[in-house]
This record gives structure tokens, C-alpha cells and sequence, in this order.
């Protein structure tokens, strides 16, 4: 019998269905609430496969290096939540591959803050390396807005908040295209579509999503992506840039579906449920 | 002629050194100093390789990424300084590669801590997974000071801080080895022996260093972690246990080394110089 | 009819005993749900007295000198408040009163902090200037725990969680004494016994609590401390030192009462309300 | 002979101009660097009088508060720089005595803000109630710009940053007026004018300063605001509104006033030391 472990913290919808897709593909799977189970190294874990699904970036990471510690095969691995879950990461692996991104400059210090906002012009979009949901990603739109940022992040106490993604704002009506990765294969697309007074296009921020279909050139794109992250459960958040075309802006390696489902009704637990079986019986 | 960047953010006697190396050598050295510099993604660098040298943890990483991008030889690259610069990337790095590393057990909740502290008995070392120079790395003697680590690790800001990594206390008089590896080879170990008062052999924190000369399976034992942690530049700080012999306890990928060619008189930064000449001729 | 405001930010127990006794008074209460309401300095508000019930302590500070502003009676006003939930600010007016208080000193850097423990020997307390519940009061046995809590406290955000209280430890079988005084009388005492494994007394870390009968010098104490802090709603901590008699050791400005009233059977809200409602007719 | 205590932390210019005119008024001036000296609530202070003058606000506080408990004249008290130093307590305070402050609504919780904002319209000025240097203090011009600003507030450790004071914006062509008081007397006023590309006059941020003469109804104002902060050395800023006339911004418990001597040639830290002796002698 195959036995995974589910590595959590909270248990929202996705982990909910998870375990219920887990149950009915006859899997044992063991529950570990990361912020109850004490993870020992010196333990053995009889287990085949770990889903990693902390809602904790750092959590996630953690809980996956332990299982890849313990030769198991861990969903995402803690390179691919690593990588997706740093922008300054995501967007370096993007362009080592020559995929794609908005124009990007990276300031790590005050003094060059406003160099690169010159380069960039107004308005502009500034965002620290880690974060979910859209929060601190900020629209600027002129050199004052850019101090009251800077004085802010300054103030952070964490280093990775202060530095600074300063992107082009790309004008795409507040929308973007999220496309779902299970195992190597785009199982769908949904286009988030910002709420009224919101600039940016999260569902945490009241954004509507639609399915959307993609075409040849957008599948080429994610499964080049893929390449790069490694890991087998992605989502890969994409701009349409009247000019440049598409444009790759954001990699998750612990996808949120809820909304993915709403919109699409494929059901990505069983696919991911699936493609973990299958690769465990190669 | 060979021209290297040099990333830095504070100038230590160490990059001092290898700019002076690279100099002598005759490379173009071109120093970009990361809190003036913005670093974006359209630029062109023509650049054989970048040294990685900021005293700050994730300005290294930042850097490394964002050079490797630019597809230029990185030393080292943020693969090896991120699994090097987080000690539960590190522990699940060495434990997967079956190198031998202190008790080790990971609470990333307070309910798991005292499970945790229960499992390796007092007196135990808690330490954060980020930090340098020994900062907040903890003995806890018993349960009520676990209770004031608790309290204030749940106070820091940052969620890296609040992960406890709980170890046995190991008796080694107050000392370790650390080795120097360049390119693929150890070119030198010292030991570092805690100040009187002290338990934490941190130069940082007062210990003095002497030379050591490593035996075979200590050598060995480094190479390991070197095929794991990949990079060109490591320090690898290893414990003598009584019963269990060595145990690797950290590795650091932008190393500091100051004092040890105090105490070798080992030439590192001409080492480093040669090796990357010699990696980029291959 | 007389009218009241309820500035507060969660109903805990205590709140919605002011609720009922207000209404039961024939008092018009109104809620004013502090994360809810913009205070506007331009308003006009109508009202007689304004009953201060945050749980945090900076949100109550705010909202007594609001309505202080608008010359309503606020129990209790922001000095009070102030004063009793900062601890330096509380034992330097103690001292200034001639009121005994714990051996105590304060050291506002990390240079100062071993010259302090060395005065008081160990074990000894250390304790930032604000916090409830007892969180970071730290029994400290030895060196090793002042630093480990030196260094953790120099990461701690706030400037005011980087001042060091530090004070004798006292021996006092680990409970203390609580007076609650309601307008310019104590209303009832209780003793607070910490539970096993815990030497702290606070209820919120698991201490039980019994009536106790104060005599007439622990009396005499209390009414002091109302002079120097003013206010009309008051709980005092008091340690009953072997040699030096009754020490004050915590002023609460906003002071929590389920555990009293379960101790005492004493109804703190109505004698509240009533103390006010002479207040006002004065 | 007359004794004082200089409480400090840094030494700027106008610590040593302090140092400099109580030498040369014959005045024994202990040093008490705050960062190196534990404060004793054991020990007895033989000085007449303390001047309070370190950078950090919540060690001017505490120093105050230390020398107050020592029954020493305190320069200024801890309760005149507690009320200045947090500009909500000093807005309620001026409120309190009818003194005329900009349009003010603290918001205390993110659901108060956008009705905040909603009752004053943008532009607004959206300050925390701590901070020195205009730090913060952040011009916003609509909504997207005060989600940034509140979703980075929320993010900032320490709970009083997360207050938000909200006012009217004043074109005032982003000047003000500093007025110094010593003693009961006014001794100057100065104008600070914002450097070209800032709105905000704080000289940190580059103002220039020039001298400015003050009517009798500015000078009545001062004196007004004195009555309420009590102490005998502040700094109040002031604006002046076209249809509404002088609003007190701000008052400084702790002023700094290196640019105000280069502007009006006035000796403060004179007249400082001999309003201290004419007070010590009364």
C-alpha cells in the first residue's frame, strides 16, 4: 500500500480535498501539523511520497528539505519552493532561461533606489522578494510615493523585505493569466481579473477568475519554466504585454487551486494525487 | 584579459585581500558595491566571472542569482550560499548525503518544542536557522529557559527566527575544526577554541585559533558535503564527538577568513584567484 | 439621562460585564469598537464619562487622551495608563513616592547589563518595560542566560523591548498579592499561586487565585500608589519579601478582573459603574 | 557648588555645546552615558538638577523618569517628553487646552482608515504617532497610495507604527515655523523651508532654516502649549493656515537646535543652563 505524508499547517480547502483525493485513491496517508510534530532527524519515515502544503513559505521550504533529507520523493522539492517562493530568485531562473519577464531592476540598497526609478520612469511597480496575496506590491507613481515606500521598508525588520523589485508597470486592464502545472503537464489556465478600485489581480484581493485557454506559444513558455523549477505542482502567473507578449511574473511553489477549481472545475487533487503514483511507480 | 566582478556591500580585510590578488594576477577586477548599484535584468554583463562577497546573508544570495542569470561563473552560486546560509537546509543537505551531523531535531511550532527538548533531555543547544557569528545560538539548561527562548524567538519579526533548531550539547571543550575548501580541494584547517566564559568557539565572540592538521577521513568527510553543497569557496565547521567522531555542524558559503590565514598564513584569496582562472580556462 | 463610551478593541469576560452593569444602572453605554471607529479631533462627543477598555495597552493610551481631549471623565485617564504599563515609568514613580519597590536596575545597553547583574547576583530577573501576561520575565541562573537573552532582546524591534529591568529574584513560594482599587478604595485582594513548573503568578500562564484578607499596612500601600498614579481603576502586584516587607512590583491601568471576581465573588463591574456615577454627580 | 547630570546616549553638537556653557557657568556636570551607566533605583543621586538629553526617545523617558524618582529637577520631565514624543498624546493634549491643531482623525484599526480618508479627502498627510525627522510621514494622494501605506504599517513590528494619524494636507509652500522656548520665555523662532523636490521642512531631510519674528498672537499660542507639556526646554512647530491661522503640528520634548543657532545666533544652551540655576534657586 502507498503511504504519503501531507506536511501542513493550517488546513484549508486545498488541503481538505487533498486528503479526501488521497482516501479515495486508497493511499495511507499520515497527517503532520508542522507546528505540533516535532521533526527529528534521527527518525526513519516508512513513507513514499511528502505533499508539502505549509502556508508558511519558510514552513514549506523547512518541511520539504526534511522528507528530501529522508530519500523520500517530497512534492514540491525545497529547491522549487525556494526559487518560486523568492522574486528575486523566480525572476533570475526566468532569465537564465531566457524566458520572458517584465523589465526588472533589483535595488538592494537607498542610494540605488532611485537610480533604477530613473531608468524606469513613472509609474512603476515596487515589490519585495517574499510575500503572498499582493500584499506591499505597490503602484508608484511619482518620486514621493517612492521616499514614503522606501522610509517604510526601511523600517521592516527583515531583510528580504528591504530590498526592492522595481518593475515597468505593465497596463493589461489588471489582469493576468495563471496557468496550473500537475507533474509536466498544463492541466488549465483561469485570467484573474482585479476587483473595481484594485490595481492588482488576486483572488486574496477580491479579483474575479474566469477559465482561459491558452495557446501554443503560452504552453511552451510554462513547460520552459518548468525546466528550470523542477518540482512536479506549479503555478506560474503570466502578463500579456501589448508589445512584448507574454511575459512570466510570478512562480508558486505551493499553489492555491480554490479558485483554479471554481472557475475551471478540473479537479487538481486527483490529477496531483495521480501524477504522484504514477511517478512512483517508475 | 580576464575581468571578474566583485559584489560586495562593506569592504572586510577579506575582499581587501581579493582585490589585491586579482590585481596581482592581472584580471580587470570591477567592484560593484550591491547598496549602490541597481542590478537589471536588460543589462549586459561582459563579465568572466563575479565573486560573491556581501556580509549580509541575502544581499549574497540576491547577488549570486542575479550574476548566474547573466550566465557568468558565480562564485559561489545562491544555490550553495542559500543551502549553506540556512542551517535546516544545511542539516537536511548533509543528512541526505548520509554525512553524520549533531542530534538534530526541527520545532517549527512551540507545542513541538518541549516534545522536542524532551526527546534530547537538557542540557541542549536551541539555535535560529539564520544568523552568523554564534548570534543566538542557545544553551538551555532547563525547561524555564526554554520557555524564555520561546518567548522572545515568538517575538522576532522575521518567521526564519521562530523555527527552533534544538541539538544535543556536545562536550568538545568549547572547540571545532573549521576547513577551508577552494575549488575541490581542503587547503587548510584551523581549530577555534571558545574565550574563557564562553562556550561558542565564534572567532566573532572572542575564541583564538590554531592550525590543525586534518586526517583522511576528516578530508573525506569534507569532500562529501562539497558534492552536495556544490560551489568553489566553503567552510565547513565539524565537531569531534567523543563516541560518534566527527559530525559536521555548519558550513558557510561566503566564508570569512581572516583569521584563518592568521593562523595558517595560508595566501586563501590567491588560492581562490588561481582556482577560478583555472575553472574558467577548462 | 447619564451617558457613557465603552472605547474598546476585543469583548473579552470583562467587557461585557460593563455591558450589563451599565445597562442595569440605567446608564445609555455607548460601544465604541476602536479598529472600527475613526476618533475625529473635530468631533463633539457628547457624553459623560468614557470607560477605557483596550487590550492593547498603546490602543488604550490612545483612546484615554481622546477622550480626555474632549474633556469627558476617562477611567482611567492616559497617565495612568501610561505610567502603570510601562514598568520603568511605574517603579521610578514608585520610588518617587517612597514606595517599596523589588531591588531594581535598569540598564539601556548591552554595556551596562553585566555591571547590572553583577550588583545583583543570580538568579535574578530581567524584564522589558512593557508586556502582559509575564511574557519575556525571565528567571536568569547564570551568565550564558544573560547573554542568550541579551542577544535575543538587541533583535527585538521595538526600542522598548531593549531595555534591560533588572531585579532581585525573591523568594516568595512564586505567588503575590493582587489589590483591585475602584475610585480611592481597595475593593478586595486575592493571591495569585503560579502552578507547578512555572515560577511566574500570572493567571494567564496557568496560576491559580484565592481570596486574601489584606491587613492594614498592605492597605496603606495601595491607597500611596493611588496618589503618585491617579486613575479610579486600579490593580496592584505586591511580593511579600521576608525581610523588607511588602514590595509593589505592577501597576495595571486596565486591569483584567474574571480571576478576581471568581476568587472573591466581588462584582467589580457594578461597584465600577457605581464609583463613576458618584463621581459624576460630585 | 552647583551639581548636575547630563543624561545621553549620542554626543552631538549640542550635547557638547551643553558640556561647554555649564563648565563655563562653574557648574560640576556629570556625565552619564546611558548606554554604559546601570541606573540604580538603589543608589542616591547628590545633584541638584538632570538634563535629559539622549536621541533615542524611550531612553529620554526613562532617564527622565529615573532622575524624577531621585527627586532631582528633571529637564525636561518624563512626562513633558512622553507627551511630546508621541504626537497623538500631544494632538489630544493641545485639543485638551483648545489650541488649534491641522484637521486630525486617528485611525486606530485598517477598517477606521478609508472613512478616515473618506471624511478628509485627498490629498492627506498620513503620519505614525512616533518618529523624529519627518520619518513616515507620508503625503498621499489616493486610495491605491494608502493601501501601500497600510498594508507596509501593518507589517511594522511595534503596535504604536501601526496607529495612523490622518490630517488635512496644509499648502503651506511645505514651510513652517520652529519656536524655542526656555524656561517660561520664548527665545526665537526660525522658518524651515523644504528643499526643492521634499514637501516636508524637516531639516534631517534638508530644509534650510532662516529667522523668523513672531506676533504676539504666535508667542500667546506658546505659551498656551507650555501650560499643558509643563518643563522648561521645547520646541514647538507651527503653520500657518490661510483661513485658519497658526495650528500647533508638533512639540519636541527633546529639541534639537544646532540649526536654530546657526540661523538666529542665539546661545541656547546658555540661556538653557541659566534658567536651570535661576529655577534651582527659586
Amino acid at each position: 500500500m502507498t503511504t504519503m505524508v501531507l506536511a501542513y499547517d493550517y488546513t484549508r480547502e486545498e488541503e481538505k480535498r487533498i486528503i479526501r483525493a488521497a482516501k479515495n485513491a486508497g493511499i495511507k496517508l499520515i497527517l503532520c501539523n508542522l507546528l505540533e510534530s516535532p521533526l527529528d532527524y534521527s527518525d526513519r519515515w516508512d513513507v513514499d511520497a511528502a505533499i508539502i502544503r505549509p502556508v508558511s513559505m519558510f514552513n514549506a521550504v523547512y518541511a520539504a528539505s526534511y522528507f528530501e533529507s529522508m530519500k523520500v520523493l517530497t512534492v514540491n522539492p525545497s529547491y522549487t519552493i525556494l526559487y518560486a517562493g523568492d522574486k528575486v530568485l523566480t525572476y533570475s531562473l526566468l532569465r537564465s532561461a531566457n524566458i520572458p519577464i517584465p523589465r526588472t531592476i533589483l535595488s538592494l540598497g537607498d542610494d540605488s533606489l532611485y537610480a533604477a526609478a530613473k531608468r524606469l520612469g513613472f509609474p512603476l511597480v515596487d515589490k519585495p522578494p517574499i510575500g503572498s496575496w499582493g500584499r506591499l506590491v505597490s503602484l508608484v507613481e511619482n518620486e514621493h510615493q517612492l521616499t514614503t515606500i522606501a522610509e517604510h521598508r526601511a523600517m521592516l525588520p527583515s531583510k528580504q523585505f528591504r530590498a526592492h523589485i522595481l518593475q515597468e508597470y505593465i497596463a493589461t486592464a489588471n489582469a493576468d493569466i495563471r496557468c496550473l502545472m500537475v507533474g509536466d503537464e498544463v492541466i488549465g489556465c483561469i485570467k484573474r481579473i482585479a476587483r473595481r478600485g484594485e490595481w492588482r489581480s488576486n483572488v486574496a484581493l477580491g479579483a474575479r477568475v474566469e477559465p482561459y485557454k491558452p495557446d501554443s506559444e503560452l504552453i511552451e513558455l510554462v513547460h520552459k519554466a518548468l525546466t528550470v523549477f523542477k518540482g512536479m505542482f506549479l503555478s506560474i502567473d503570466i502578463f500579456e504585454h501589448k508589445e512584448n507578449g507574454y511575459l512570466v511574473n510570478e512562480v508558486n511553489g505551493v499553489p492555491e487551486f480554490k479558485g483554479f477549481i471554481r472557475a475551471t472545475g478540473i479537479r487538481v487533487e486527483e490529477i496531483l494525487i495521480g501524477k504522484i503514483l504514477e511517478k512512483l511507480r517508475r
